[in-house]
């Protein structure tokens, strides 16, 4: 049947995705198919000429071979298709190609039309320097935990953390709200412990609750920990959504730095010739979302994450996005204090160093442990 | 440091988690690793031995070589870790696991304590039959496309889809706000129109909005299309989160039957050897939040699921799960009338399928065509 050939009125204004596209022959094919997948998921020959098939359907800019069977595919898209909402834009970026094997988004380029929908971090690298006092070396980060500590026991940890003058003490992302540390009397006495730690030492320190749980209690509990006295927020988009870390982010109520964690998002990553770059998915992505600091995992810990690959998130924390602010990379995952130097080297002054069970091992003393651990970071 | 070694008079029950492990050797010393990982997150070492050590630490319940080089591990959690919340729970099935390779989630299995909390799916199978009034064939389903029609385009579409027999027309999920065809007016021309078709061939048919967009919007967007007369709502859990979908089905005031779409889930399935099984992803996480049918491509169309991998989605829509009814299955993806005969076949009465293009591939005439559909799907 022939179907209508409406005239659209567009901008003109497109994005840019770039595609890796593991296959020994056919990429062109694959490009194409990338094209109408993303947009119209019509088959090519009934795709209506006009502004459809022009304007809508994905344009492959450009197509090279990057590696032995591997092209990169840049693929641009009229920015009216994502509505210029957050979801519609993954979706655009991803949302079916995800479904077929060997095909990775490698970064994308959006046009100021399309950015300046999105307010992105509200603090970045610069507002978070600025709301912690800290302006001229990396941020320290703990995480409180394990599981299973009550509200008192963490709020006491959480206290000594801020003492020993940790800037950032986050809850492990396992807390939630279970009923050995229910959410509202965590929040409540581990921002009353952090404050208190902050008036002895005279040097701000911020508690950073992990706001996750059913989607309508979600901004309640962020403007609860607000009024407790939090000082940020830790979001884990795999769990709440992309979109609830970008609301949380752009609520002027609330109006608190926050951190991403990667919680249920190592499957867009693990397979290297499918998923998300790291450089997409903890860099750009996050920012787009409203991420103040991304967390991940650093090389040589617990996970598999290269150098290679913790080096493109700090590139995409910080690659020029319009207005979007750069923000901080957060390597974690079973560091200690003994990798610190080696830490300081690669990512140089504006990282958030993460070690979480790593501060307990490192001798006895918790708080004698987290001054060792500044004072390697202020190279005293 | 020595922690707190609290008693926290735990319920006993756990849920367990089958994981797949792709190692030659230590598959016991990853197996311990997610205990860890998934829970505490701490130095085994350091873990007080109590209740946190004894309890909350996952438990490996059995590890079993399964092919060479894969083991599975069966590993319990105590129910209360998951603060009986969907955010919580797949954090703990699988939130930081999900970084490493080589580990993939299987299948779970819940006690009642835990199942009790989620309302699963409203409608399931035979609630959504009878919400449509069809007691004894497969359900027909297509989608409205391609992106960049008009609402009045979309809805004559809707309307002829049917009058051709069509049980369920939902949107294409690229269809999100987009300024050709605003959310608003799309829903209420498209609900109005297959409702008038509906009256003139006496028989149901549904209209399923994609329901996506901005976290705030999503429940307004569907209370509108509830409003308008949509007969059930298109969810993508992959944009707006898994919980979103639950609220969404949980909602009295909406009560409409709920199809998950696959978008930017694929990197869970892609790499066979990481990522969340079909079995699971696709069948129980669905129902848990609350899906009615899954959509997921069928082998043999423009997507690269095996026959095997089909199979175990259709059976995760059934497999018991105490009061969590069976979903359909609703294989798309590229399938044409002339696949119809073999999926009849393969899948049996229980299923919905969904041919989209292919309805206006078959022939000039698309009324007639959905017709030919119907006839073959009902025998006649």
């Amino acid at each position: 049947m022939m179907l209508p050939n409406p005239t659209l009125n567009l901008s003109g204004d497109r994005f840019t995705v770039r595609y890796r596209i593991a296959a020994a022959e056919g990429a062109r094919q694959i490009a194409e198919a990338i094209c109408l997948e993303q947009t119209v998921e019509f088959p090519a020959d009934l795709v209506p000429a006009g502004d459809i098939g022009q304007q809508i359907v994905g344009r492959i800019e450009s197509l090279e071979p990057v590696a032995p069977g591997v092209s990169e595919a840049v693929i641009s898209y009229a920015v009216e298709t994502t509505g210029f909402e957050l979801t519609q834009f993954l979706n655009v970026l991803f949302g079916n190609t995800s479904i077929k094997p060997g095909i990775r988004v490698a970064r994308f380029d959006l046009p100021e039309s399309l950015l300046n929908r999105f307010r992105g971090p509200r603090f970045g690298v610069q507002g978070l320097r600025a709301h912690l006092n800290v302006s001229d070396r990396p941020l320290l980060c703990t995480a409180l935990k394990p599981l299973g500590l009550s509200a008192a026991d963490l709020a006491d940890l959480a206290y000594r953390l801020a003492l020993g003058g940790i800037d950032i003490i986050k809850d492990d992302h396992g807390l939630a709200d279970q009923s050995f540390a229910p959410f509202a009397e965590r929040v409540q006495r581990c921002a009353e412990a952090v404050e208190r730690a902050g008036r002895e030492t005279g040097r701000r320190a911020i508690y950073m609750p992990h706001i996750a749980g059913p989607v309508d209690t979600v901004v309640e509990r962020a403007r609860l920990a607000r009024e407790a006295g939090a000082g940020g927020l830790l979001v884990s988009p795999g769990l709440v959504g992309f979109d609830t870390m970008r609301r949380l982010a752009a609520d002027d109520s609330i109006a608190l730095p926050i951190m991403s964690h990667p919680a249920l998002l190592g499957s867009f990553v693990t397979s290297p010739a499918n998923g998300i770059s790291h450089f997409a998915l903890f860099g750009q992505i996050a920012r787009l979302a409203g991420a103040d600091a991304t967390v991940y995992p650093n090389w040589g810990g617990r996970f598999s994450f290269s150098q290679e690959e913790c080096r493109s998130i700090a590139e995409g924390a910080a690659v020029p996005m319009g207005h979007i602010r750069p923000i901080f990379p957060t390597p974690g995952g079973g560091m200690s204090l003994g990798r610190v130097p080696e830490m300081l080297r690669f990512y140089g002054r504006d990282v958030i160093l993460l070690i979480g069970g790593g501060l307990f091992q490192a001798g006895p003393d918790l708080v004698a442990n987290c001054r060792s651990f500044l004072a390697t970071v202020s190279g005293r």
